[in-house]
């Protein structure tokens, strides 16, 4: 199980930055060996693009679902575009960073292969940039996810939620009485998928039930059930910690790999 | 001489951010080995805080002048603080990292011992800070500096200057009309200083004569001679590239070593 | 918690070599905090300085317990030196790394705060060298541990294991009918703290019922019991793999902070 | 141009390790672009993969001959095969890494296009197996080179001579009174390849004139000469530095890139 850091300049946010990943490739690949599956994996809130290597066991998830792995940073930007400091998080995760990790390594390029996935607010992150950029990502895994579109209109001029202040929230959020709607806002991009008849990607949602954030999330989970969307929402006790997204990442990968185990085979492009 | 990469919990960023390092400590000192100096380098936009040792031969700088050098990312933020988004790269360089790896190193915590420096954008955050944070510094390298100070003013909403957009300077600079005169800009920081009788940090400022940023180097170097600050200013012939800033480096820390011998000894405290 | 990488010369091995590390000194400290425990983890054959970190939650366990942790590349040698090829991989780990990160780092001196731990061939090297150097460590965390002394004599020129062959055992292992009795024997090593009334360090050994160490890692611990050297000795379900490894790793340190924390104060050198 | 730090399991070492990487591969490539090139750097004894990284500028020529870079550890085993110890350093470098590499990334897999340099022991290195294996590599860059074959028959038992012991080069090169005509001399290589009518990759060789090691270099440089090996052989001011390992390793690369626009385009495979 190869390990790399990888520091290389993006386009999107018009600076260098580093990231860590995961290519089970140094062992020899048979001839017919089926292409490398791969999933992005986006930390929460404070932290950055080491945290996922060093927290969870990742590097043996890695291994056991030969699955390429790819921890990007994402700077307490909620993985938005923030188009004022020219620094397009959304798009870097969800269209550059795909692009970028498949010229340099033979990963799968197929949708039903490449995953998005994070914790926190890094699950929010993959929520809204699997459904924005819909088209490329097969699968959503969204642990404990910061939600904030569901609250982020009830913050005021002003006022700090104890995580931060009005005008966080005002530049990464963009006008906040508007964020639902918005293509921010993942159930909107759910509709707008489905308006054009766009494949939805699959979603593995989970929360813990000491979780402060199991409201949102519970909201979200109701949504996907109501619009039909092919998904699955766990729920067991459990706060916001490594505890639970530990046992949940694999539960996630193994959820995955059933469902793509259960398919039909397809034609490979 | 130990290489370090080090990932932190940074305060004034609110996240994780990650530098480079270099400590002369592989070997053992002797008991009455002078404190180890320090210099804080900066990188320029676009790049990381992996830009000074993948592009210069800092390490044998470090090695020669028994120097640790701490390389810190400013990700296209000119080393400012950006109080909307709550990441405060100013007071992160010049104040939060240079506390943190004196409680991690056993380097000096001498004014005097202390460097800070950079390229580009960072020539600029290393005189920003340096001066802003002019206790700490007793001397700053500023290398093909871009002095955007001079020229924020002219950039008019809706613009794009080649490099950036108006909004980008705006957010990064705040008000672009009244950035001259503010704790912005490295003249109105020297005359606060002076004014309220504080040691100005040595200067050593080098541009190249074909280097687009001639013009605003002269302008600030001039300043410092007008105002009698203890600087040198070089020029010679160079662009804005590594061959020249690799002369300049080390051109930088024989001065500052020169100047060091030949002050006379103080008490260490 | 600061994560390190760090590369620097050692003199033991005659080159320059990498390993991770983890600091609790991203935070400030207050001036009465109890100076910081140290644990050198060494990582199983076939694997390097990367291993503990990006298979274990050990980063969680380092905040935890406020414990820095130091994780160096074995290379196959099961620390030991190799006088032939100028290697001392038992005086790396055993001395002189303890020594550079005591001059790197503000971490206690102390016998009673300096653990140093492995797992399989890890801890075979823990047990060696924490003996070996038992003036150094007040603790010895010992993991499906690769006792490798009580099977080498059985050895022979020619003969190929299954991981290894007879010439690769002779070069680590020296001369293999004397390996029990010499200093690279765990029980002899005791047997010479006990006769010059030196102190033993304390021991926490466990193996998993299902790993194919068992029976050595058994032997070793009803040594221990007879020869009444402070220790615990754990068995439970498990093989040779990370699983156990995290239940252990964890369980270990608890063991040494209970352990720590039930004895008289001391007065602090 | 991205960066990359990769560890991963080598089947030849028999245990994970590390290398350094450069690709330029962080812009978008056209499909007409020609395959990228590669060069492996080995570094000298007593230091490690993170050598030629942190004291060359082989970043900027990475991206000037848009040529990867692969730079991995040789731990003072002068890249030769240890078979007692089970560590095949040159069956490493020679083969294995490329054949990694060459899975890992779009580089191309042509002979022509694959380079192996090194300097002081790299140097060796590079020439031992660059010709060991030189139906895989099309070129050499030797600086400095320790071409330790000329001189390993006179150290005697019981010696040491100021850099390691007589236990130590046997223990390397084997029976010392034999490398000269073994495959662990260049010159014996490039016979049996002559020998064989196989092709002989190119060689740069550049010395400097203070070099402690000018004699051995200029003696290889003569026998390339009367062997009609395509090559050429630098002498300049310069010792055993990395002042002029800078200036030569620039001057190699333009070498080689000279050269293959010289000749007749080849159809490629």
């Amino acid at each position: 199980m190869a390990l790399l850091q990888i520091s290389f300049f993006s386009k999107s946010l018009k600076r260098e930055t580093t990231i860590n990943a995961l290519l089970p490739l140094d062992g020899p690949r048979p001839d017919d060996a089926p292409p490398i599956k791969a999933v992005y994996l986006l930390h929460g809130y404070t932290s950055s693009y080491t945290e996922w290597l060093t927290h969870s066991r990742i590097r043996e998830l890695s291994n056991r679902y030969q699955i390429a792995v790819f921890m990007p940073s994402g700077e307490n930007h909620f993985y938005l575009d923030d188009v004022e400091r020219e620094a397009l998080y959304g798009e870097f995760v969800g269209k550059e960073l795909v692009e970028f990790t498949r010229r340099m390594f033979p990963i799968s390029h197929r949708r039903e292969d490449t995953l998005i996935g994070g914790l926190s607010m890094g699950g929010y992150g993959a929520l809204r940039n699997g459904l924005y950029y819909g088209d490329t990502f097969g699968g959503i895994i969204a642990l404990s996810s910061a939600l904030l579109p569901y609250h982020v209109g009830d913050i005021k001029p002003g006022t700090h939620n104890g995580i931060a202040g009005y005008s966080y929230y005002r530049a990464v959020f963009g006008d906040l009485d508007n964020v639902l709607g918005s293509d921010k806002d993942p159930e909107e991009l759910i509709r707008q998928l489905k308006a054009k008849d766009a494949p939805v990607p699959d979603i593995y949602m989970a929360c813990g039930t000491e979780d402060f954030l199991l409201e949102v999330n519970r909201r979200l989970g109701q949504f996907l059930k109501d619009e039909a969307v092919h998904h699955t929402y766990r729920e067991s006790p459990g706060n916001h910690s490594w505890d639970f997204w530990n046992e949940k990442i694999a539960d996630a990968l193994e959820w995955f790999k059933q469902a793509a185990d259960s398919k039909p085979n397809e034609p490979q492009g």
